[in-house]
């Protein structure tokens, strides 16, 4: 038993042995995440309470262990990937909807709920949670808010943040706070609430959150679009805003992706389109109608083809077919390097342009999707790691991508967060002085630096 | 000269003498806000651009001299009131809208700039910037963002953090930093724009400011309906967003508001009405037709008396009478106490009723309106302050009216911030985990003390 946690067994009694598992496997089990990073954690905790949170919390910041709090590891640059010898925090035995209350529209959870489960809880009630990662059937509204997750509904309706009215955290000395509350509005103090969202588990653990949920609109309908060039779908999607409708979802395809969709499972769409956009729009019936109608028109004078999705079954095919796209990659080459860049809306015809010279200069395929609406491009370098040589010009594609996007005045991630993956290229879109700030507001939370280190800054 | 800033002359020289005034009358102009506080700042600084302010601030850090930034005042709680001997730093010299990017949708602005000078210049371009703090035909978008401002819009289009992308902040020690950018989403580090937004100036000096725009709406539709009992207009409240509508504006005024605009200047107004709301619905002109009979139709449902703003003269008039309350109100008594609490919106009638009982406990008129549409009302309690006996009971019926804010899981602050007024009270908002926590971010952020001091925290 060399872990870590029992050095001091004389000292101080590790919390929760109920709760605690040093079991090989499931330590293995629960030492990586999506970014496929895996880590050597010295011991997993399910603790079922703040109270028990606060327990292990202090615990390990008297032991000065490293602590890692976890939801389901769906993350995609390794935010939850432990670093050596690091207890798990697993929360997701912390999985209760503690309140839906319709009357002021907040709902109360603990950070283990599967965001899918609450959307089907909500939905039953004529409710709405908008967003909706990729993961959302598998994902915790936890690991959503240490991530500040997004989604396909961003462009409409915002990101986890816009949604979370208030946070009861666990600090890295194991005493319990709470920030914000049950109103919509709140301007007592800093706000922590949203210092705390998209900080990846390094300033405390979550243990409640109060979210603000809306009316399920009435209708919603779902037109798909597709284009022999690539710059007509690139201005709809300006067309769009200017004409001063904001859909609900507004994404985008790129021919590679439609063909991988394509080929890995056939769903209709025209293999031979530049250029696709998934448009849904929502509100009442007749809105939802009307604005179905001047989309149409704008795709249609831009040489789009138009077809609206009939029923729920047609619906459901086309989203399908979009959320087949990861796995459909992995058909074209083993290993996905996945960014997520952000430009301002208006340039991404730009950065399609130059992620074209850089897939050519470094002779490396590249597929883009996403999030036309908001500029949110998931830009996917197909390679296989195995592969020393290929693998290591599609490193260098990256930087170069992340040179131009920021370039364009775009951010290196939209919606993924930085963890492990990215933290090397942090200091090429923040300057030194806004990391030294960053650091100094981690150290007022985590003076011991025990809560998730080695994530988001190099060095640290 | 008994001004603290040159008391080091020999050692450091004030860097910008001739945008420096020690004027007496002008000091006083400077030194205080719309809170009536009046403060004895030592010296005003007008900087007209950020490499001014860094030399300020720099110069008043290595003198441990107080600084404090101001827009045009206009706050409600006394954060720009100095403390003594403190630099004015104000900001109205920096007032340049520098971009208006319409294929983006970014506005960039310094923070001088009018708020209601913005909205003219994008409503001239077919732009919208929703934030609308009733002084924003005066107030600076830097104040807004200092404050976090609000307005009667935010029930549909959320506040001024809402909308804020991005920042350009001068740190206490002079150092410049970049928050945020030019993207709707960013993930990159701590959010810290979001962390400075509503810190109220004690965290570091905005000197630019990156903002999301929107398409202005189509068409806006304003209804007005009276109510002979109070719980029909706030059944009114739920049930409209019950219908899943989310309408632009959803004011409230009660009997005594009523009375007194009407009183003040006869705009029409039932003046025999227990209660009044003032809705307004935005989107396509169809959209708006759609809301506002549906929402006619719940008023009715509940006994309101509905009438619709026929033409833009009458949406005027209607505004008009809103807006009047605050001047009306002082001839009731010469004293207001201006508190802006929240409950979560479902609460409103019973806060509403918990009011009139500390009315009549402590013998003093209180006069409520607001934005019912999220919960934020805004309780006056008309009294004289030279009256030394009423203004005591006026000052237990504040204590009382936050205690049963914070019993119905409320706020004591919806948009006012805290500042100097409400210092003494966040402690029964806040535990003193959180108010560690935040003292600890302020901490990180200025060593010294010198950004805006004696703000938001009792003895600090």
């Amino acid at each position: 038993m060399a872990f870590n946690i029992f050095k001091k067994k004389e000292e101080s009694a590790f919390p929760l042995p109920e709760r605690t598992s040093t079991d090989k496997e499931e330590l293995f089990c629960y030492g990586f995440d999506a970014s496929s990073l895996q880590g050597e954690p010295s011991a997993l905790v399910k603790p079922v309470n703040t109270d028990e949170v606060s327990q292990v919390v202090a615990f390990a910041n008297k032991q000065r262990t490293p602590i890692v709090p976890r939801g389901a590891g769906t993350g995609m640059t390794g935010g939850a990937v432990p670093v050596k010898d690091a207890i798990i925090l697993s929360l997701d035995g912390m999985n209760r909807i503690l309140e839906i209350d319709e009357k002021n529209m907040i709902a109360v959870v603990e950070p283990g709920v599967i965001n899918g489960h609450l959307q089907e809880k909500l939905e039953e009630r004529g409710l709405f949670y908008p967003p909706d990662p990729a993961s959302m059937s598998f994902c915790t509204l936890g690991g959503n808010v240490a991530e500040n997750a997004g989604g396909p509904r961003a462009v409409k309706y915002g990101v986890t943040r816009d949604y979370v009215l208030g946070l009861e955290v666990v600090l890295p000395d194991g005493r319990v706070m709470m920030t914000g509350g049950k109103t919509y509005k709140n301007v007592v103090g800093y706000d922590l609430t949203r210092l705390i969202v998209g900080s990846e588990g390094t300033l405390g653990v979550v243990t409640k959150i109060f979210l603000k949920i809306l009316p399920l609109p009435e209708e919603t309908m779902t037109l798909l679009c597709t284009y022999s060039h690539l710059n007509d779908a690139a201005m709809t999607v300006n067309g769009i805003t200017s004409a001063g409708i904001i859909p609900r979802t507004l994404e985008f395809m790129d021919h590679e992706s439609i063909l991988a969709v394509e080929n890995y499972k056939s769903y209709g769409l025209p293999a031979d389109a530049e250029a696709l956009l998934l448009i849904e729009v929502d509100g009442s019936h007749n809105a939802a109608l009307e604005d179905t109608g001047k989309i149409a028109s704008i795709c249609n004078a831009l040489n789009g083809s138009v077809s609206i999705a009939e029923d729920m079954f047609a619906k459901q095919r086309i989203w399908e077919a979009r959320r087949a796209i990861s796995p459909a990659l992995y058909r074209i080459k083993p290993t996905k390097i996945n960014e997520d860049i952000v430009v301002p809306r208006g340039k991404i015809p730009e950065m399609l342009n130059e992620l074209k010279g850089i897939s050519e200069k470094y002779n490396v395929k590249i597929v883009n999707f996403g999030h036309a609406g908001d500029g949110n491009i998931h830009v996917n370098i197909m390679t296989d790691k195995h592969d020393k040589e290929e693998y290591d010009r599609a490193g260098k594609a990256v930087e170069d991508i992340f040179k131009a996007t920021i370039k364009l005045n775009g951010t290196i991630s939209g919606e993924h967060g930085i963890g492990l993956t990215k933290k090397q290229y942090i200091g090429m879109e923040l300057s030194a002085t806004t990391i030294e700030v960053m650091k100094a507001v981690k150290k007022a939370f985590d003076p011991n630096g025990i809560m998730n280190p080695g994530k988001m800054f190099p060095n640290f």
